[in-house]
């Protein structure tokens, strides 16, 4: 049995953060109810500081350390949003950021980074220049590393968006998430298991990044290669950290296309008004694809975060592939 | 002295669309307090049903009159917002809802009042055929006429959501609303008078439809010829119900360019998240341009509504002229 965060390690998160994360709404939605045929509830995290989950998780971490540990800064690397969370929660704490973030990251997501006064350090999009490059910028500074979801702290934080949710709205049948690296998945998984226990948790990811689907198939964790997806946030490999604590409290989880994901996110916009990125799609995107019938049931759904860039979004004619 | 709504007519009409309407949240955003040097409070009225305040007045006049006035249905002209709310507010009294739309109306707006059940009938984009068309129609049908403003019915639940505003958040030094026909900026100044007298209610309004400032100006109804705007729903005139209203108790009107207005939009998606249609950014676009200094205050924003046509975002270089 492995050492996981217990729910009272994720209020404990929750009291640690509050001064610093919002509290955001739970939105509903008729017309999207209507078709999918069940109740559905948005734990609307895309209106969260940062403008992603991440930001809990983020602070949950660089507020547990004792002064002396955390006094150089804190470093990471991230193609968005963990980069902004940190360096916003560093800046929170009143200590120095460093994000190494690949080239090809989105404007709007290193705009963020940077305008939180964290120092980039740009790498090429591989796995292996980024761990060098991030290795040397902590060598160079003494920064402590904070993995963007492998790590009990960041799992604890992520899960009080859960907690949140199941706070506010009683009697869910089915809490879903999407999957990248698995923090959220892990920390939406813990809570809900020991709050909810009666309720169904599944984890939804995009068809071309479906290693958390093909590692619970094969009892193993299996790496994301070459991921193909619009899911810029879910591209990511489950670390040993997450990956057992889905295999053991996720029940299902469901691939999705990048049409219907696309198709999806179009539909909240345009249903529930809100500007959602294309990760915090991908859940509705499998009710939409009626990959699995919940009829009737009460949904509680994670929209995981709302950075986009408002240039390029995806339905547009000359976005298409 | 006119027999205006009082703030007791509001109430009524509040508990009469109770069971109908959302009680919509009120959302602020650290980022955009900071670019204004000021405290936001945005009333998100593009969550309402059918994505408008237009659905609170619709379902107060609708509902407000007895079985036999009501029977044969309600007929009203748009170019969206309120033919929507009307077929929706119809719908919800099982009654008909016959609306006159121009034929260049906006493609996602024809859909919701086709979607909500309503008859549509086309006229050409003026005045007059407009208004002919509608006569037709009413002759044809026996519907009543439901104006889209300059009725007190719509006015009182138009003032709603001010009311909500208001209940939850204490101590606004200023309430801004947009201004087309009038309906919302009446119904919001007769609501925050009343409740909140110390506060300073301000009119916004685009640059090229500044009918409303130009009628204050000049002590008389000044219609509204030729406007040329990016705010499709602020095109109408001010009528003879919501003039006076506007003259007594809004205590100064803003003039927007639509530059700031596409600016203000897109600060708006960009940092809180939310969708909202031109019509309303055009306060905070007035906060954006330094029209009136603010600093400091507390200050609530009425979000008219969330209509928009995804496919065309203004500032996209396509769609920019």
């Amino acid at each position: 049995m492995l050492n996981y965060p217990t729910l009272s390690d994720i209020r404990e998160a929750a009291q640690r953060i509050k001064p610093y994360v919002k509290t955001t709404p739970v939105l509903t939605c008729a017309g999207l109810d209507r078709i999918i045929g069940a109740r559905l509830f948005f734990k609307c995290e895309n209106f969260q500081k940062v403008g992603a989950f991440k930001f809990r998780g983020a602070t949950s971490a660089v507020f547990s350390m004792p002064e002396e540990e955390v006094v150089k800064g804190v470093a990471t690397h991230s193609s968005g949003n963990h980069g902004a969370a940190l360096a916003l929660a560093a800046r929170n704490r009143g200590v120095k950021a460093f994000v190494v973030m690949p080239k090809t990251s989105l404007k709007a997501k290193r705009a963020a980074v940077a305008g939180y006064g964290a120092e980039i350090t740009f790498c090429e999009p591989t796995l292996k220049s980024r761990e060098t490059t991030l290795a040397r910028v902590i060598e160079e500074t003494g920064a402590v590393f904070i993995h963007p979801y492998n790590d009990y702290r960041i799992i604890a934080g992520q899960g009080t968006a859960a907690l949140e949710l199941l706070e506010e709205i009683a009697d869910l049948d089915v809490v879903m998430a999407p999957i990248g690296g698995g923090g959220l998945m892990s920390g939406t998984a813990l809570t809900v298991s020991e709050l909810s226990p009666k309720a169904k948790i599944i984890g939804a990811e995009p068809e071309g990044a479906d290693d958390a689907y093909r590692s619970i198939q094969e009892g193993r964790i299996v790496p994301s290669v070459n991921p193909r997806t619009i899911c810029d946030g879910l591209l990511t490999s489950l670390g040993d950290k997450t990956f057992p604590i889905i295999r053991e409290r996720v029940e299902q989880i469901i691939t999705v296309s990048d049409e219907a994901i696309v198709s999806a996110m179009r539909h909240i916009w345009e249903r529930m008004k809100i500007v959602i990125e294309p990760s915090a799609a991908v859940p509705f995107g499998a009710l939409l694809e009626s990959k699995i019938d919940l009829k009737g049931k009460r949904i509680g759904i994670i929209i995981s975060g709302g950075n986009v860039d408002l240039e390029r979004l995806p339905w547009l004619p000359m976005n298409r592939e």
